[in-house]
């Protein structure tokens, strides 16, 4: 049997968008699948959510049931998958509060990601205590798990180095303990960070460049027809560039070699098509029908699913509390492991006591 | 019935000397035993200990226990006083997990004691993050218990000052729900914090300057002969100086009139004593053993007391299991309150689950 614990999770600020599909879930789904792994954790972070969010925690509340929702429409299964609430999980802010004395205030400083979620945020010293630790929060959400594999996106790896670095530093001064993680990068290039539908880096919910997994079907055709594209490609003959233009990073991420028979017979794989493109010819409106038909199909069978599980939002709360309680065992096995390491489990240390009543009867 | 709760703790680095008896412990007996309070808490802060300590936490846990037997020698009383050990709560972590999101980097760095104890300590940059952040873990011992009234030094204020804006802040934002403590001081100058023996500001273990609650009649007196006085009262003859004179500052601290009957009939009180050794022609010698029986007095029913306690090491244990007992069913009381405001009690929120219920049947 696999000994692989992997573990990921997300941030329940909005509904998960179709970046976070080709990013992450969709591998999960294909992990969930090859039953390989000893353990495979999937955390919905409120907690670390809250960093930011404090003064807004109604948002973060309602959108733990909308996450909650992603997964299964995309189809983790929660008999496979331990999908838990990271904020009923107390033993993660106690480790926590350990690592803290691990890490030194001008290396949180130095943490890249850390760095530039501050200006993206736009915090500089304003920034909440909470949100400048959250790199050792997260190295507690993946240490509590013996998480061995964690399935992220590359921005993410400096967080991993940090966690690795608490293990370590840990393991060092208690004894072997804590098990290092190993990060798990999207193999795909176009999948590393999927743009906006308006050709921006980034999608996000004020810019309203994202399509969600729960997009219906008529708004998703919308924004993909006005999706941005080439701005020199005016006319149909004109040649056209692949490069930046969002619609073909799209068929990069979702196209698949069948997907030509269903949807565009005309040609026979991905490459034909960005050559006629190149070459001049191939309109951006047939090229956006056919994301549009391929993207619909893939979608359909989650807003399916979707709609089953939205009949029965208290089983989806069993489905979480459940979880939870699972995960929380697991931590609190840990954590325990983690006090007896430090010493600090004085009430069951019989040794302690028994040597302390020698010392005194001196 | 009174509804003051009091709080207050120490670290357990070393054994308590007898700077800590007039700054604190004293005040503690006196509180205790004029029964005007609705709760007092007195906690071993071993977790705060380790942010400076991680690397050696046996220090940190061997004085546990000593810490333990200096509040029962001074006559601290477990039926009256909850005696508890700090990191066998571990809703103080969660509670100061979520605090972290109520202040923000530049507050904590503008806090002067924290500065002070960095310096203090040579950390400069190197400052673990467990330590930076104090205060705020300081907020969260202090909102678990709800206390109303915390009697430390002088130097913590800047942390009841802190404390106060997380309680705002919070109530602020999630509606009343924390109590704003008020700080007590020491009512006697002298007692603010009483020097070294050596006349330097600071007790400190490695100076070998402390005279300890459980020191050794012998090993006191030794201390007391040897203490810095007046550096220009050479001759017995000679006019001395009071001020910055650690003899009178421990005096100034522990003397009490009957003290004159008992152990100098020469002298009425105090001020005839100061006024004759101003005036010349009264020698350290004698001063000093006038000190040295107040202090003999002082601390010999306390090292009566702790040899009993000595001899039964588990059952001090037991007392501190059971202090930490009850100090955590209020602690609990207090974060499931402060999770109901936020609002992040999801499983027990059933009308969460109701609303959600209804938006999804839409």
């Amino acid at each position: 049997m696999s000994d692989k614990i992997y573990l990921t999770g997300d941030r329940p600020t909005g509904r998960l968008h179709i970046g976070h599909y080709v990013g992450s879930l969709r591998r999960r789904v294909e992990i969930q699948n090859t039953d390989d792994y000893k353990d495979f954790y999937v955390f919905i972070a409120d907690a670390q959510a809250l960093t930011d969010n404090m003064e807004n925690p109604e948002k973060v509340r309602q959108n733990v049931i909308e996450v909650a929702l992603d997964y299964l429409s995309v189809g983790l299964d929660p008999n496979k998958v331990t999908i838990f609430i990271q904020s009923q999980i107390p033993e993660l802010t106690e480790l926590s509060f350990y690592y803290m004395d691990l890490v030194s205030v001008s290396r949180l400083q130095r943490n890249p990601t850390v760095k530039t979620e501050i200006s993206m945020r736009g915090f500089d010293s304003s920034i909440p205590v909470g949100f400048f630790t959250y790199p050792i929060s997260q190295a507690a959400d993946i240490t509590a798990f013996k998480a061995t594999h964690v399935p992220v996106g590359e921005d993410q790896k400096p967080m991993l180095e940090q966690a690795t670095e608490i293990v370590r530093r840990f393991n060092h001064i208690y004894g072997d303990t804590l098990v290092e993680p190993q990060i798990i990068l999207p193999t795909n290039a176009a999948c590393l960070r999927l743009p906006g539908t308006d050709g921006k880096a980034k999608m996000s919910k004020s810019l309203g460049n994202c399509i969600y997994l729960s997009e219906d079907p008529k708004d998703m055709k919308k924004k993909i027809m006005s999706m941005y594209t080439d701005p020199e490609h005016l006319r149909v003959e004109d040649p056209g560039h692949i490069e930046g233009n969002t619609v073909f990073t799209y068929l990069d991420a979702f196209c698949r070699p069948e997907h030509f028979e269903e949807f565009w017979a005309d040609y026979k794989n991905l490459d034909e098509v960005k050559e006629h493109y190149q070459r001049g010819g191939l309109g951006d409106v047939k090229v956006k029908k056919f994301l549009n038909n391929i993207l619909q199909a893939e979608l359909e069978p989650m807003r399916l699913r979707r709609a089953e599980f939205e009949k029965d939002i208290p089983a989806v709360y069993e489905m979480l509390r459940k979880g939870t309680e699972h995960a929380r065992e697991a931590a609190a096995a840990t954590l325990s492991e983690v006090k007896r390491a430090m010493k600090i489990n004085y009430f069951d240390d019989t040794a302690l006591i028994e040597e302390q009543v020698k010392r005194y009867a001196k």
